[in-house]
């Protein structure tokens, strides 16, 4: 009987332990379209540069969950009101933050189909408040931010989230980027809110800059080095020209579940008028892709084939980045001498070499950004409170230039 | 020119930075059949009860040469000899000792082709040796034992070899059960050689008492958890009915790298006469397996597709776990219940209710013994030389029996 | 007007965060009496051995009160009831149940007065409790084992106490021996009370075996090292001799505070008797011993200031270890060629060549057993569930004889 | 026989396991001179707002002759020449870096004598130098950038050196803030040599960013944490008064080792002169001076006795502290406010209030600068390589100001 009571508990190497509420938070859990992201990596090809990050966004869901739990507690031990709902609510909220996530998360996103992830974790969360008799109406709102207490949105999505306060210490634990790891329980203990906004008291301000150091680190040593990203650009030349052969009509191998994306492009639009087609998307995971891939490697076409063998065999494509724009004339030599050794047309230059850009802001000045709240209570945008480390250069864009050629 | 040198360094979560040295030991691991480890999970379906556990056979590999290296260090600076024709075969056997794992490791072990992983491994170490060119002939003869100098084929293959004192903290790390870690570093600082066998000194002996009692918190926490049992039987299961159908001529999905090995049950004389099938068998990885098994949940077979449900959607069966036999009649009763049930013949029983047993012995006494030696230079089994704990208890092997159901 | 609820918190490198309570929690540690554990070692001289290991009670005892706090959350959250008062008075408990360790811990204990530090700890209790008015008293019985729910006491006192498990994680932690580590999170989680008893969950097994076997590592690895056990009967010795001579009236530095107990051999009755000496006991630290022994390396007593160098120079009096007891015959071998080389008295030999014993229980089968509840609600002893495992073993005590000389 | 090449190994925490190698280190280690640092805390008064931070300045000189070895083994694998003699000078110079450091470190720096720890070092090591029949000279030629070799003093001291290394990831592990933790293994394999500079590869410029950015949060988190100031200042305060009234012949407790610094000031010049000098300071731990504060808690001046309370019982003075001086007026209104409640004298109110200031500068322009080399074999400094993160802020000084009081 008292049994009847008990959550679930799991094992996470960063957190120990980690709670899974009987109720509704597990019966999500369970839901088969969560489930899938066991199948989702978290990081897309960064395990051909760092073997060991084959996280999942599964755990990361959880793992962020976790951090709102703690994140509650702290600020209801503040003196704050979080009601029953809400809580669950917000829990909720997080864990399905990324339920949109398509194969290889962000390596893929706007390539299966041309709708951000965001947009597809709406629906999928609209297509299971359905599924749950409107239960997650509260979540929804909040997670759009049309909830009268904005600092629970905050909590969600934020410059100081529960997404990014997990992605951070998780992808910094699976790389070894050590550099990359964040004190999260010492920010959470720093929360606060004030006016309906999410702060942070005066004396974890360091801990912020700290934060925002290790995010700016972790992407230009891991979200965007440069070998991944020619991995994860090579992935999408690999779909574009899997799905310009299919719409030429030139017979390739293809899954029953990838066939219907390639041969068209998909909208929004076409996701919401038909809600079969959410269900379809959410059946293509890693697997679906490595599988075609592999078959691909064996095709006839030199361009789907050559591509697949560099993600197998771990081939990368050669990169140079730089800041600045790749000079033309440069572009121009490379595809030539490509060109001529390869006996390939114009139109084929285009998926081996290719120049793109990325980019990187660590902090923006937006109507989410940072509040840390003084002994005084005067509260102060980070970027206006530190002292010496100067924040105000971290809103800078940084944009790095790049050209793969083989 | 000095950068001809360099070697490649990776991140390793665990042992922080791993240098793979250039030359055969870099070629090697860009070799198809290494890169293909990369798509082998280290502990097969485990992921399912463990989150974190998402590792590959390919990382595990790195590591263990890495603490190889470590483990060759220490004994030359006790002042024993190792050639540099030695080190690198080492290194190499080392790195190569679990090559011959097919998708899941374990899991699938003796399913696929009925040969064990060990076999496989050193009919790909041949295949490997005939590409380069006869380099391989001493890591081989070590990996084997037919080496002269015994010690360094118990390094690579032993009660104390770098391959268990890295999986078992690799997988203490990746599942989070932080109790089966290890102090790889401290056992390591303790070798010596005498009479030409691998030995501990004295003073580690309590280091290697707690990584037996590791050792076997692990099995019974982690590897043969029951849930985890219960799925890996359920994927065997799922290979088994998936066989069955193929050799009955009914149609279900297949993939072409897969159908060959439903086809037929191939056996070690099958594989050492015709090449090509290493080959074949090296191409298949957990994706095709996953991709076969997504598909076969849409099968009509009620049996396949219910099982395949079970994996992708995170349904186990019911699993009961006992010291003893399960009893006959109670097998009988739970068989009369599902048959009524579920409406399914005898033969299909077999799929959803079945009994099995799985053992543990957490060490052994035979020729590989793990040797103490002590201040004045005699040398002791480990069994005969802990003064409290008992490890001759250890000895005795552990059945637990199990039985599944719906 | 917020603020005044506001807790403090402190940093711990273990546990992360530690929050201290406002109010008789936090005015307890800021008393004198406590704040004198900051200057006494948890680990006495064990420092000389592993150089990381000089954290003090004042850590131990706050990291066992946050222990505490888990543990309390955990069995409230099983359902079971601890009232406020219940709740605040074992926090209170486990705070003060090492306040009467005197300088050194355990290595001076019964030296500088004759009372163990379990006895010092209640008189001390006493003390405070008439300090703050009798807010202690509950405190008092749950940690005399007085009050009628016993498991409190468990919690407080046990072989699974947080004491134990806050100090061989952090024993672990600061030394190094990183072997020791145990996972008190999942232990804690896998409490519950069955019958007024604290009872540990069938699947926690594992970890309760871990945690025995790691308490056996630390025991031989750490609490008894040679080299440790050797500077510690050096530093009683040190005391004896300075007692001697004082008793001979032999004129030696001696501090104010420590030559009332040279002077005179204190019992537990004259402190009870006389309240002025439990807080003239409080004003003794690691530093006065510290102090006086850097000033007897320089006095003529040949016996005191050779001891005394050993310590402060780190030269350890070589030891031998047996399983047996020493031979006599060996003894006077030794006896006479120190007496013979370094031309002292019989009496004098005593101080510099002696033998004694260490022994060590890893696990006792009495009222304060570790009681494991299986999944059918049965309770057994763990030395009766271990399948494998022979926890009886460790229930044997394992004496250890040495002889220490120059 | 083969025993007789056998290094020593040290348990440590942080890095594991450390090597003492055998002949001239392992004797230094062994020299009274150097066994004292075990008696020298690292980090003063901090343990008193971080009850970890017990750690000493042995610790952290073993600590950074471990990565002095690790460095010397990377540069060496690039491919550069560092002799025998060399490395070992090195070895020496790095594990006496700070043996010039009196009781408290940096907290009583130029109060016991007004001479630098810098320069205690350096007449110590001559002192062993002597001891050891000129062994040192190179070592000490090294430490006082007297060699030709450049490179080598860069790794004894300068903005990357491992003086640094250690003490940011000794001081962040022992605290328990781990924001200040830094990736010192992937630094050290990040260098190389260049023009006799040491120099660390581009892709290491993320790493040297964190540990820019972790040392500032260290020194405002910990070094400069205002509770810590308010003690440290504390007692300098009491050594001050306790000069003044033994200079005016009030008669107050003080240690014979101490009582000789109290009576006058003794400057570099003092030292030289008098080789007994060094050894008579080199006698003072932290243990005297917890000592005679102690005692002076019970002493009839009331200064000294007041404020010897604060260290001992833990209660601060208060502190504020500002980016801007204190305004004379508050310090005025402070001062009357203090002196009228307290009825003491002007002079004596200087020891009750006083304000002061701090400040820290990340990083410097200097000829140590941190050198960046790009693939391309372009040297850089780091504040100019940094593309988004503005090193150059960090090369502003940051000063702030604090006034103490009752």
């Amino acid at each position: 009987m008292k049994k009847t009571i008990k959550n679930k508990i799991i094992n996470d190497p960063i957190y120990g332990i980690i709670t899974l509420k009987k109720g509704i938070i597990l019966e999500l859990i369970n839901n088969p379209l969560f489930q899938r992201l066991r199948r989702i990596s978290q990081l897309g090809l960064s395990y051909l540069v760092y073997p060991g990050a084959h996280h999942t966004r599964f755990h990361h869901a959880i793992g962020a969950m976790h951090l709102m739990q703690n994140s509650i507690n702290e600020i209801k031990n503040k003196g704050h009101i979080i009601t029953k709902e809400e809580e669950e609510s917000l829990l909720i909220a997080i864990l399905l933050h990324d339920i949109g996530h398509g194969p290889f998360s962000h390596a893929l996103e706007n390539s299966l189909v041309k709708v951000s992830h965001e947009k597809l974790s709406v629906i999928m969360m609209e297509e299971l408040n359905y599924q749950f008799s409107g239960k997650l109406t509260l979540s929804i709102e909040i997670f759009k931010n049309l909830y009268s207490k904005r600092f629970l949105h905050q909590l969600v999505s934020s410059q100081l989230d529960m997404d990014r306060l997990d992605y951070l210490r998780r992808d910094s634990f699976y790389t070894g980027v050590t550099e990359g790891n964040i004190g999260t329980e010492r920010i959470i203990k720093m929360f606060d809110v004030v006016n309906d906004n999410l702060v942070v008291e005066e004396k974890g301000i360091y801990s912020i800059e700290k934060f925002l150091i290790a995010r700016r680190l972790m992407y230009w040593q891991v979200y965007l080095h440069k070998t991944v990203i020619s991995f994860e650009y090579t992935l999408i030349k690999i779909l574009q020209r899997a799905r310009y052969l299919v719409q030429q009509n030139i017979k390739i191998y293809s899954s029953k579940s990838i066939i219907k994306f390639l041969n068209k492009d998909f909208t929004i639009d076409d996701i919401q008028e038909n809600k079969n087609m959410i269900h379809e998307f959410g059946e293509i995971d890693d697997h679906d892709i490595y599988f075609c891939i592999k078959e691909w490697v064996k095709e006839r076409d030199y361009i789907l084939s050559s591509l697949s063998k560099r993600i197998i065999l771990r081939k990368p494509l050669k990169i140079i980045i730089s800041e600045n724009k790749i000079e033309k004339q440069f572009v121009e030599k490379i595809k030539k001498e490509t060109q001529k050794k390869l006996k390939i047309n114009k139109e084929e230059l285009e998926y081996l070499v290719f120049t793109h850009s990325v980019s990187n802001k660590t902090y923006t000045h937006n109507e989410n950004k940072i509040n840390i709240i003084t002994k005084d209570g005067v509260i102060k945008d980070i970027a206006e409170s530190s002292d010496q480390f100067d924040v105000k250069t971290l809103t800078k864009i940084v944009n790095k230039h790049f050209i793969c050629f083989p």
